[in-house]
């Protein structure tokens, strides 16, 4: 474990004169507030100052007086991550990058925009429909989240299965390294054989490796066509059939959502817009886009026929009542537990309906409710696990057992813990737990390459040693 | 600089005992034949053995012994490389690929296919086709390159501009590490956020990282319409005036060759298929594909009004007459030149006709000829420079003169020194030269990191330090 210094009067003296002293905070109120994500979970800890660099290069300053002293700092984008990925779980400085926060360029000619780290994702997606093109990356919360928080977690979202997920987005990243130096790894090129490819290394890497303070995106197309549909089923297994027929079939989806019975009961009747066979129905919802009506005919058709295949009770289209209740999936459920834990397993797409099923019948050995939703197209399983009136002790012991059960069974079918959310300090000890020993190791050696003082976002992802 | 120690007869001994005595071999022609790559490059010094494992468990022990012995290690795929990535510049032990040599799987309803790296890439192709789908990577070499070579160099090739290149064909890769473990990287996974994403940090590594031993790749339903057009431009400009505006025409195209003058004139009397305007032209080569006839259709109307919007001369439908001009475009200047050398440079969409008209007009002032064509849809521009009968000191005064214009040129643009050949030891000193000092001190504290010793392909990528 490394050793940290507390942030004193004169490392407050020196932020004030990197960035001014109006953007570096210490009222209690904003500790504690940029202390805990979009989960409510609390750092151990709370950050000892909050700064608001305007530039890369102040945030190089932060990080080398933050070396030089031995202080953590914690890089926070809009706080909507639930894994604790901002929290300051050893105190230290928070770096919020909210006032990084202009789109710099759209070049609609040359496909790409660049963007300071603190934008949100929706003005950006709003910044490339202005111009006729699609920035495909699409995390649920997109009205509120950051560019480079999508980055740094890798996040998935509505329209990963066809255009893949954060890091299939970017051409480069400009990054303040955990020793203060500033670079911009990747550029605007199609394909590069020069070198290591660190642009996709420090994508996902939550915020451990280097401090994202500009990105440069993909813009690609905006299809003009789409058809919504809406495939009901009975049973599980002919539900999460249609999954893998599907990807083979060359419609290329762009969303495949499957929402479990409990799901589609509770939101339904939540959202109050009864849909076909509501009761007692798995949904799968499916996105197909085209650039042509015929082959979005083409595509609608091969849909249907797969439908029947797989032994679809209904299908219908799919409007906007169908996306309000796979929207209010998670809210639906709120009002029946006041604490909940959710999984963001992902699984190879043949093992989604082995996993489902084995997973969903050990979820109903417990007291807690269970309930689940997946982006199916993308193998990504989210459980939401619900406490109850449970005590304490129970909720705990159990959602642990389940873990034990779920976690290895998850790995041996060729999965891991997280698809979209990251790791974070939420679940450090499992990644610790289940990651290949070597794999692990080889993480563990970039880190500390990188960051010898191990002061970049200390307590996530990895163990320190 | 690191030191190496020689291959002694109780080394020989131990490899033996690894693989087997018949699997390590020491005969001259063998040792000289394993020394050099696709270009003719031969390694200052030569391999001191040649060694043909038959799992990855023996290659994992032959790095443990090559680790405690300080010996360098350089593995080989199938050596079709142009840069001198498989040389042994250090002597020792080169490690071949060859028997590793089976496609272990292809799961269709899975989208995947596993096979051991020394699969020749045709083989990859051919299974994948079997089964009515396609292995999108197609270096032009791939009747005779491994796909772990592939992996390495990161190859691009025909499809990169739909399909992007080798690293985004990769869902995991098994690799022996420099320190002799085995592990895997990646699964497969649609998405993922569950730590580095280590696999594409491997991918493009070209063997200094890890040795690749098995790969899972994906694989995508198969365009069944497909239309390839000759567009012919008298100037320069209008010719890559097409690129960016098909690339954001919503045509996705699978491939844009582009050939200058030369090339055109040269490939088609060396293949002796008079086509259209040939004398005095540029060509432009796209392929279409898709999945239903009215959406090839939209798209070829589209690829012909933006032709005639950027004032084509001429257009045709491109038979395989036009296929054989450019796939014979190298082999028809060799007949004029013993020597030549090549360009691999990468530039940004919007930069390639800027960097195409400049670079060929310094080209012009020299005395060696220039030949230029461009994968453009992926904006890699290959220069081929011909000595002819240029003496010796004057042709290489005259390429390092081009190079040290033409590099800092390409990088001011946002381009790279190689879109799908990579660094080798061919361009190691450039590497150094023109890489953002920060970048390159990463990417050397990761090797160190991982390759204390440096014995894994040294002299490759990176300088030693």
């Amino acid at each position: 474990m490394k050793t940290y210094q507390a942030v004193t009067e004169a490392v407050l003296q020196e932020l004030r004169e990197i960035t001014g002293a109006a953007h570096v905070k210490t009222a209690p109120h904003i500790l504690q507030s940029y202390s805990e994500d979009e989960s409510g979970m609390l750092a151990h800890r709370q950050a000892e100052v909050v700064v608001f660099p305007g530039t890369a290069e102040e945030i190089s300053r932060i990080m080398k007086l933050a070396n030089r002293r031995r202080i953590p700092v914690t890089p926070r984008g809009a706080g909507t991550g639930v894994c604790g990925g901002v929290v300051p779980v050893y105190g230290g400085i928070v770096v919020s990058m909210e006032r990084l926060n202009r789109i710099l360029e759209v070049r609609e000619n040359g496909l790409y925009l660049v963007a300071e780290a603190g934008v949100r994702t929706a003005d950006i997606q709003a910044a490339a429909r202005a111009k006729g093109l699609l920035y495909a990356g699409d995390p649920c919360s997109s009205d509120s989240c950051f560019i480079g928080g999508n980055l740094a977690t890798n996040a998935g979202g509505n329209k990963a299965v066809r255009y893949g997920t954060t890091r299939q987005q970017v051409y480069a990243v400009e990054a303040v390294l955990p020793t203060g130096e500033i670079t911009q790894f990747g550029s605007v090129l199609k394909k590069c054989s020069t070198g290591f490819c660190l642009e996709q290394l420090l994508i996902g890497s939550e915020g451990i490796l280097g401090i994202i303070t500009k990105v440069i995106l993909k813009l690609v197309p905006l299809p003009p066509y789409r058809f919504d549909g809406l495939i009901i089923f009975s049973s599980l297994e002919q539900a999460v059939s249609l999954v893998p027929k599907l990807m083979q079939s060359a419609v290329n989806p762009t969303s495949v959502e499957f929402m479990d019975k409990k799901f589609v009961r509770r939101a339904v009747q939540y959202c109050r817009v009864p849909l076909p066979h509501w009761q007692d129905a798995y949904y799968v919802i499916v996105t197909l886009e085209a650039f042509c009506s015929e082959e979005l005919a083409r595509m609608t058709e091969t849909l249907v026929a797969l439908g029947e295949t797989c032994g679809a009770v209904d299908m219908v289209k799919a409007d906007e009542r169908v996306w309000k209740v796979r929207r209010n999936c998670l809210e639906s459920t709120r009002e029946l537990s006041r604490e909940s834990t959710s999984e963001d397993l992902v699984v190879p797409l043949l093992q989604i309906g082995n996993c489902l099923h084995t997973l969903m019948k050990k979820a109903a050995t417990y007291s807690f409710e269970a309930f689940c939703l997946a982006h199916a197209g993308d193998g990504n399983l989210h459980f939401q696990l619900l406490r109850g009136d449970l005590p304490a002790a129970v909720w705990q012991a159990e959602v642990a057992d389940f873990r034990k059960f779920a976690y290895p069974f998850v790995y041996r079918s060729g999965g891991r813990l997280s698809g979209e959310h990251g790791i974070g300090c939420k679940r450090v000890a499992y990644m610790e737990a289940y990651t290949d020993p070597v794999e692990l190791a080889v993480m563990k050696k970039i880190k500390n390459a990188l960051d010898p003082h191990g002061i970049l976002n200390p307590g996530k992802v990895l163990r320190e040693e």
